[in-house]
C-alpha cells in the first residue's frame, strides 16, 4: 500500500450537540487541528470515540466528516468491530467506501466463554477476506473482558490483509510475545499511554493514544527520541505523560478525556449517557495537570475552565 | 397491569436460515410449541437469543414474529438494552409498539470503569420514564463484566415503571440482598439454572431460564414444588436439572443450547459467527443427558442426532 | 467414632494479653461460656483464631487450654493445615495427642499455580493416612486464593479417615456440587454465614460460623428451624443474621469479630499485628447491630463500648 | 553500609535429601558454583527456596549453610517474612545473627481484606525499626494475592533501614510508579524474568531472578548491556531468556526450576510435598530449551536427563 501505517495516532472523540446529536462541525474542527500537529494519522470510531454508543448512520457520518478534512497520504483508520462477523464485514465495507485507509477491528466480546482463539481466528480471517482495505486487530481487554492471545495474533499476522494490531493491554509480557511471534513487518501499536515508552523500548511500531489528542507533540517527541536511541529523554517524557494519561485513561475515561480536550482548546463536550461528565473537582485536577504541560487554552487558563466547559 | 409477571420464562433462541438470515418460521415454530407447555411466558432478544448479533431490523422482526403467536394474557418480554440510554429508549419504544408486555434492559457495559451505581440509576430512570411498557432490570455479569449492585436495585425498585429484575449471577448472597432490599412486590427472577432451587428457596418470584427452552415442564414443576413447600422434591428436581443446565450454560453457551434444542425437537440450528457450533462430541454428551431426562425427539433418539443436526 | 460431627460450631478467636502473648485464661473463659450455649462444638486454631499468626508452641497451648474446658462428648476440632504435607502431619499428630476429636486441614496455598486437584488429593490422602483422628477438608478461597474443586472433594470423601469438609466459599453452585458428589454421610459444613440458610436448604450437615461466637443461639435456632422444615422462620432468622455477619466477616474480618465479642461480653481484645483493631466508628456500628439482636453485654450497653474495649 | 545492594541475584532453591530433610551439602554445592558466576549475590529462603515449607530450624540452617560459603563483600539476603509482625521481627533478628547482609520481607497476606496500605506501612515500619540489618520490601502478588501499592512503597522508601524492594509483579505500570515515587537511591529490583529487560529499561537497580540460578551469566550479560546502553543487544538477550523463564516460572514453578537445575549440573532434586515433581515430558521440554542455551550439563546432554533426575 502507498501509505505506511507505523507511527503515532490519536483516536478522535465524538462530540455531540446540545441536543445530543452527532456534531460533525466539532469533529472536523478537532481533526483539522490535529493535522497541524506531527501526528501520523487519526482513528475515528475508536473506543474513545464512543463507537459503541453510535448508531450506524452516525458512524458513517463521523467517518465522512473526518475524511473530508484528512488528506490522502495522512492515514485515517476507522473502528468497525461489531459483535457478529457479518455486521463487522458490513461496517468495514462501508468504511472502505468512505475512504478510510484501514479498519481497526475490536474483538467481539459478548459471549466471553465462546471467544476462543479458534473463534477469533475464524472471525478475523473472514473479515480480512471481505474487507477492501487492510485490517488491524484490536485487543482492549479492559473494556471487552476477552483477550486476543499471542497464539491468535501470530497466526493472524500471516494473513496478507491483516497489517497490524492495536494492543491496549498494559501487560508488557503479552506485548513482548506479540512482537516476537508476529510476522516480520507486522505493525504493532500500543493503545496504552502508561506503557508507551516500554512498548517502544521493546520495538513497537507506534501507538494509538487517547492522550495523543490532548498532547500530540509530546507523544510524537517521545517516539522520536526512541527512534534516535535517546532513551533517557524518552523516559523523562514518559514521566511527564503518565499523570495526565492516568487521569483521562483508567481514572476518568472518555468523560475525563472530553474535559481535557475542552481545556486544551479542542471541542470535547459532554459524553453520551450513560456516561456522565466528570465532576468539577476532577476538571480542576485535569486543568492543573494540563497547565503543567503548557497546553491549557488561553481561555481555560484565564478563568475556571470548569465553568466554561459546561 | 393486567398481566402478572411472576413465573417461569424461557428466552427463545434466534434461529437462522442456511443463508444466515433471521428465520422467522423457526422462531414461530418454537414459540408455538412453548405455548403448549406450562411456561408463564417468553423472552425474545435475550442474551441467549443472540440479541447482540442482530441488527435493528432483525430485532423488530423477531419480536413481531413471536408476538404473532403468543396470545395476550401470556406475557412476552423483549430485550432492549443497548449501550447508550438513547438507543435503549428507542428500542424499548419500538418493542412496545410491537406489543411486548415489558422490556428487559441489560446494563450498558462497555465503559466498565464508568458504570457506577450513579450512572446505572440515571440510565434506568431515564429508560423507565420513557418506556411505554414496564421495565425489568437485567444483570448478567458473566457477559457484561459489570454488576448492578443491591444499592442500585433497591433504589430503582421504587420507580413505578420498574417492575422487576432478571439477575443472572450465581452469587446467592447478592441475590438475597436484592430480595431483602427491593420494595415489596418487586418481581425478582433468577436467570441462573444452577441456583434455581436456591433462589426460589429464598423467595424469588420466578426465573428466566435458557434450559427452560429444552425442559420447560421440569422447570415449571420445580417452581410448583417450591410454591407448595415440597422442598425435598424441588431439590431432587434441581439435581436432575443441573447437569444439562451446566452443559448448555457455562460450558457451551448458545451453541450448546441450540444443539440441545435440535435434539429435543425444536429448531435451534447454527449460531451466528463468531459463535461456532459445538463439536459433534459435545452434541453426543448433550444427547445422552437429554435421553436421561426423556426429552429427546423421536428423530434424535433413533439415530445419531449429531449427524441430523448439522 | 463415638461423637457425631454434624452440627453448628464456632471457631474461637485467640485472645492476647496486653504484652501480645497468648492469653489462655481468656481463651478458657470464652470456651466455657460457649459450652452453656447450644452449639455442637468448637474449633480452635481456625482462620478466625489467627492460626497463621501463632507459632507452634502457642498453637499447642491454645488447643490444650480449650480442651481443658470442653468435655468429651462435645466435639473439639483444631486447625492444623500448614504449607507442607510434612508439617501438616506433624501438627495433626500433636493436636490428636492434645485430645481433639478431629482436625480441620486448610488447603496449602502458597504455590497457587501448582495447587492442582492432583496435588491436593495427594496431600490430603497423606495427611489422612497419618492423622490419628478424623480429618476435615477446609476450603477458604477468600484467604487462600486456591480452590478445592468438587472433583477433589468427591474423590477425597471416599477416604475412611476424611469425614467431612468446611467450605467457606459463598459459591452456592459449588456447594451444591460438593453435596451431590461427595459420598453419602460426608459431613459438609458451610463456613459462610451469609449463605447459612441456603446451604442448609440444600442439605448441609451444619456450619462453622465465626458469628456463632457472638450469637450462638441464633445460629442454632436457624439450623433447628431448617431441620424441622420451618423454612420461613429460618429465612427470617437469616435476615436477622446477615447484617452482623457481614460486619464481622467480609467487611472487618478478625478485628471486627474481636470487637463484637468484647461488646457481647466475651474476651476478644486486639488482634495481632499486622491486623489492626477496627476504628471506633466501626465499633459503634457493630454495637448498634448487636443491640438490635439483644446480645450487648450490660456493660457495653450502659456506656460507649468502644471506650471500654480499648 | 559497605556493600552495595544493586545488581543481579538469584534466589537459591532448597534441596532435600531422599528422606525429605534439608540437604545442606547440596545447598552449599549450588552456592559455591554461583560464586564462580558474575552474579552480585544470593537470596536464601525466597519463594523459590520453598521458604513457606520449611520450619524455623531448617530456615536457620539454610542461612548458615549458604553464608558459610558466601564471602563478605558478596551480598547475601534472606527471606524472613512471616504472617505476624512479631514472627517477622524474630526471623529477621535470627537471620542478622547468622550474618545476612539484608532481609527480604514478603508481605503478610493471609487476611487479604485487612492488608491495607496502612497495615503494611505499620508492619514494615515495625520490622525496619527492629531489624539489625537493612530491609527489602518484597511484593509477590502471584503467590500472596495482596499488593504493596506505590503509595505504600513511596512512604516506606523514606525509612532509613528500608533500602530497597523486590517487586515480582509483571505489571510494568506499577513498576514504573514505584521507580518514580520512591526516594532517590532506593534499590528497586524486579523479580520477574519476563520483564527483566523492560524493568532495566525503566531504570531498575537490578533483579532477583530464579532463572538466574540456571543461566546466571546470561542474566548478568543482559544487565551489563543495559548499563552500557546496548539496548538492542539486551533485547536480544531477553528473547533468549524468555522461553526458559516461562517454563520454570509461571508454567511449572519451583518443580520446573528444580528440574532445570538438575539438568544444568546443579543440585535441584524433588520439591517438598504438596509440590509435585514435573512430569518427564516437561523435563524433556526444559532439557531442549537448556540445550539451546548451551547450559546442559555434560551428564544431562549425553542421556535422557529425566531418567537421571529422579
Amino acid at each position: 500500500m502507498s501509505v505506511s501505517l507505523s507511527g503515532i495516532y490519536t483516536p478522535v472523540v465524538t462530540p455531540f450537540t446540545a441536543a445530543g446529536d452527532l456534531d460533525e462541525d466539532a469533529l472536523r474542527f478537532n481533526a483539522e487541528r490535529y493535522l497541524q500537529s506531527r501526528l501520523t494519522g487519526l482513528v475515528v470510531l475508536g473506543s474513545n470515540g464512543e463507537a459503541p454508543q453510535l448508531d450506524q448512520d452516525e458512524a458513517d457520518r463521523a467517518i465522512a466528516a473526518v475524511r473530508s478534512v484528512v488528506p490522502r497520504g495522512r492515514p485515517l483508520l476507522a473502528g468497525t468491530g461489531q459483535e457478529s462477523t457479518r455486521a463487522t464485514i458490513a461496517a468495514s465495507r462501508r468504511a472502505a467506501e468512505l475512504g478510510v485507509d484501514a479498519v481497526l477491528v475490536r474483538t467481539p466480546a459478548f459471549y466471553k466463554g465462546q471467544m476462543t482463539t479458534e473463534a477469533f481466528v475464524r472471525h478475523y480471517t473472514a473479515v480480512a477476506e471481505a474487507s477492501p482495505v487492510p485490517v488491524f486487530l484490536y485487543n482492549v481487554t479492559m473494556y471487552t473482558g476477552v483477550n486476543l492471545t499471542p497464539d491468535a495474533v501470530a497466526l493472524l499476522s500471516e494473513h496478507p490483509n491483516i497489517v497490524g494490531m492495536k494492543e491496549s493491554s498494559t501487560d508488557i509480557v503479552q506485548f513482548a510475545e506479540h512482537l516476537s511471534r508476529a510476522r516480520e513487518g507486522f505493525v504493532l501499536l500500543t493503545g496504552s499511554a502508561p506503557i508507551f515508552y516500554s512498548a517502544m523500548a521493546l520495538g513497537a511500531s507506534g501507538a494509538v493514544l487517547a492522550i495523543g489528542g490532548v498532547v500530540p507533540d509530546l507523544c510524537v517527541a517521545l517516539a522520536e527520541a526512541m527512534r534516535n536511541g535517546r532513551y533517557d529523554e524518552a523516559r523523562a517524557l514518559q514521566r511527564r505523560l503518565s499523570p495526565i494519561a492516568r487521569l483521562v485513561g483508567s481514572a476518568h475515561g472518555v468523560p475525563g478525556l472530553k474535559a481535557a480536550l475542552d481545556l486544551a482548546g479542542y471541542r470535547g463536550g459532554v459524553p453520551r449517557s450513560p456516561l456522565v461528565p466528570v465532576p468539577l473537582a476532577v476538571v480542576d485536577v485535569i486543568r492543573t495537570e494540563l497547565a503543567k504541560l503548557g497546553v491549557l487554552s488561553p481561555d481555560a487558563a484565564s478563568r475556571p475552565a470548569s465553568a466554561a466547559a459546561r
